[in-house]
């Protein structure tokens, strides 16, 4: 830790649902950050510590009250916002905050597609900012680091993508696996869902059960399209099949994928060795990556309450098929977590500050 | 209910895992059957109330007390016995019993392969009674209903290849979908594992846990590509990955398939109705599969307790591949409640009987 | 069974609550009620099986539709009707019913006490109907079987009720307890706080939570206090603490009560095995009340899903408290259950018919 | 945080358990505590990342392996040992540690009582090393705050123990409460009973089940009455009951006290208040106990993680009761966390580093 780093004044613009709490939780424990913002219209001229009585005694925790989302109050108290809203929300406040010189993170999908087509084809309605697009980076640290380092708006990616993302980014750019055979098939925490009063989300309704949701085509389809696209330099379409199971948090995605064949049409002997040579060069290095060996197998409970993505492969020979197994945090690696990894990236920090 | 229906004496052999306790709670509530013997090895001797208190004050609970599984104390109290013993072990008990005469329902896979040599690559060690092979009917009633009617054993299946096998048996036999495209990725309750005292099924290590497991050659491959083979009359390889989710009980199977081509290489225009159709012709009269219409999906929560598979459909335009999903109570429809399911056909009862 | 028994045509008013739900299942597994009639003011004008797929094929499900709760169409047809409706809308709804001649079983609050005073002062409005608190039985068969079976109003008591006064009310009756010393310790699954779309029963905020809440004036105390003054014969004031614990269903409360001395200001060698032997000599026969011996304890695991209730018994001489203990389904014997026991009574049917 | 500080090198002895693995996760994080040496029998000689991927590319555990645990080994290594181990089993261990100059914090109970026939009667056995006991400090920070800091052996506080003592300390002190009076039911999480593989403890046999268990004489007795009757300079008997609820982590304890009368035999009008009061004084300034006000109740989500306990405080008007709950993390505040407070005052680190 360098304690003589400049700290950065930080806001939190919709601190009341489940990646905001996680975000003050994050932000809190700091090095470098000074959390000096947290908006909520619902809890609005409310001490942070009567909402959530876990940060009641943080030392940092004191004097923290929710105030309204109002522009011109957030970009005089924080050089740097992150932004947890609702698609469709986030962009209201990000245009203002950007024109007042804040930079942003934003969690929501507002920023992270390149066309503005493809959001209103998976998002329903017209985007409403399509000039910021092209000035958005595109949150994944491990693929955008430098660009992470000097945006100005940076749309961290969703939990599902995230997931997804990582692990399959190497083998498309290193050309390992057919680019059209790949099946995403994830099983998601309820937090997922977000903070809200629906019934679909009540405890009854969702303990002792698991089931499909949101197929075929799940929003988030779109940038992990565009993303795995842009890996392979050619157009991808993927299956993805989301599932809600009982637990807090975590995603846990299984991808099932081809090696490709050489050009003489002949198969690896040994594609999950290739595989796991491949991501090991590309991710040997990458603090929050945990490639896994010998027997084990991605598992929620190890990287809950982390920044960790873990991943193994397999190769089953009676197919010819790989697997490829990741598990994330949702809330951390899937969202705030990787929002503060750009945060750090931003303002020359460790990138680990505040995450390990 | 027909009261003049014969009763059966009926035995439970291993009724103190969790397949023998269901069968225990379904055979109590059964209108004809009577359960006149319970064997365990670890509990001979004591009162089933003593070692379940919930069947405390069941009237035909009282004077049921656990007994060694003796093959001639067995077959001169029962005429059908009901094994719930693991894999091996149920053998050696099955061939004394058919010798003295007794039907045989057999939860384990012992009874299940036609090849001896499938059991040994699957198992790890060679069939110990493979001459019975050839008399054991495949127990599952929706397909081999007339044989289990007449048969001696009774080989009932896997609770993965119930929820993989019903949905698919009637597709490949309509040829509506590609033998070789099919992928399996199937989400178990932590009581499938059955009841062992082993550090990878305590509550902490379960709770919160979303992991995939046994892949990628997990043994019940064994019986669902022959079955699904015999259904297709071709040889199928499958892709099957199970993972362990944080409920008691429920499978959840998500099957990723092509639906086939038609003689001029054309696709339907609609698949996910020609399954729908295909499903409702060979099912629509099964008292226990419930065939999921409008935006339905499956949800275990909606068949545990019951006998029931729920089942629907998706076809995604997008990968032009077919999405079917299940869901059953993996110790019902998947374990004891099919094996009753089987005794009733036995023995001439209603199918039903004491399974709503 | 007897299939002479005439059949009673029943309907359920409020019919898409948890209680409501249940009710649905075991009315369409009674073999004497007909289940005629469902309401629901948000699903009116639906079929069952499209809001609750479980029910999707059940043989007496099919032609079940929602209505809305208009007296004059449920008095048509039904002559029995269940009310699973909140507090204060129950009493709308019984008293048109009333007047046309349906009997009632209301599972709120409505009539169960005999004081419109005490109702006032624990739900903090005026009660809406006093004129019928003197016809209303309290619908706690082991109690009130002789009123029950003649009642046209039971005010069937609630869940938390059910579970102290079961085991309390022979131990006050034969004076074997002070009744100024009692504490109820509960803990009850989610389901008790009904099916609501609120943040406090969202899945991630009561998964890995347990909590007091509702202390100290929980309004169900002013059905345990009359109960327990009554048996007594002195008024009663009570300690009782709800806790809301992670699981669907279920409550175990904790009775903490000091045996009463001798005439001589002596204490009894051994107040649990009198405690046992007044519990016996009152419950020995009773279908649906399990008496624990030996080392067993109640677990609500073992009551789930059945209108049992569990209840043991413990002294400790070093305090010289009794402790006794008590399990029930919260939904079942703590609601839907009982009062279909009660319309059992109420219509000359087995006690246990539905309900084993 | 004061980089300057000496490092102190630390040994884990029992590294493999449930409390361990939460040593291992909090020593990692720790700023000046140097983690040296893991011990574990069952998996001496495989790296800590093999058993426990989780800490797989932590910085600072590469290289930690599990070793025996032989004294000399362990001496050499580390001047300060955290005993992790079944009671009876820690004493063997400490006893040539100590010969050996190292520092001992020891979380079984077998340093936590004073007198060594109170041993016997509740642990069963003769205490392997009574001439320790008088050397020992029990290692509640906030109320031994000075011997912790000078002691050579620390025995650590058990989990229940410290959800009962902390909130009860001050109040006997200032003489608030009745002193015999006291109940304290207790729901703990599974991960109370240790990693032990025991049928009990499955997750099919602990999720969806509530129950008491180890009543009437829980072998914790024996330290709360010894530091509970220490408080009140009188000897004090508690009624205790613990539960099992299917949470992984976490205790929630409600106790039940009465408030003194004064001198006149008059009773204070707000007890609540002044209970309040006395818990302000006595704990304003403490980093790790939260003084819960308004409305808020004890949660144990609220602590879980953390080395917190929640505590707040209600007065029943009607039975003249007071109402203490509190929360913690039964393997943070409750185990581990509160070892390494201990650590932290015997190496005169700031009391909070590496728990916040």
């Amino acid at each position: 830790m360098k304690p003589e780093q400049r700290k950065c004044k930080t806001a939190i613009v919709g601190a009341s649902g489940y990646s905001g709490e996680e975000l003050v939780r994050l932000l809190l424990n700091h090095p470098y950050a000074e959390l000096t913002t947290i908006t909520s219209r619902q809890y609005a001229g409310q001490p942070l510590s009567r909402i959530f009585s876990k940060f009641g005694n943080h030392p940092k925790a004191r004097g923290l009250t929710f105030s309204e989302p109002v522009p011109d109050l957030i970009a005089r108290e924080a050089e740097v916002a992150v932004l947890a809203l609702p698609h469709g929300v986030a962009s209201e406040v990000a245009v203002p905050l950007l024109e007042r010189g804040c930079r942003i993170i934003d969690l929501s999908a507002d920023f992270r597609l390149r066309a503005a087509s493809t959001y209103a084809d998976f998002y329903g309605h017209e985007h409403p900012a399509p000039a910021l697009l092209a000035k958005a980076v595109y949150g994944l640290p491990e693929v955008y680091r430098d660009d992470i380092r000097k945006a100005q708006l940076v749309a961290s990616p969703g939990c599902y993508p995230t997931s997804i993302l990582l692990p399959l980014i190497p083998l498309l750019k290193a050309k390992l696996i057919e680019p059209n055979s790949i099946i995403a098939d994830s099983l998601s925490g309820v937090s997922g869902a977000g903070r809200k009063a629906e019934l679909d989300y009540l405890f009854v309704d969702c303990n002792e059960s698991v089931r499909p949701y949101g197929i075929p085509k799940h929003r988030h389809l779109s940038e992990i399209e565009q993303e795995l696209s842009l890996a392979a330099g050619e157009n991808i379409v993927i299956q993805f099949t989301p599932h809600l199971v009982p637990i807090n948090r975590g995603i846990l995605t299984t991808l099932y994928v081809k090696p490709v064949q050489n050009g003489l049409g002949e198969k690896s002997a040994n594609p999950a060795a290739q595989v796991a040579e491949c991501l090991s060069q590309s991710y040997g290095n990458e603090p929050f990556i945990r490639l896994l060996t010998d027997k084990a197998l991605p598992d929620t409970k190890n990287v809950v309450g982390s920044n960790m993505i873990e991943i193994a492969c397999r190769f089953d020979p009676r197919t010819g098929r790989l697997l490829i197994m990741s598990a994330i945090d949702n809330l951390v690696k899937g969202a705030s977590g990787q929002a503060i990894q750009s945060l750090n990236l931003m303002y020359g920090y460790e990138e680990t500050a505040g995450l390990l």
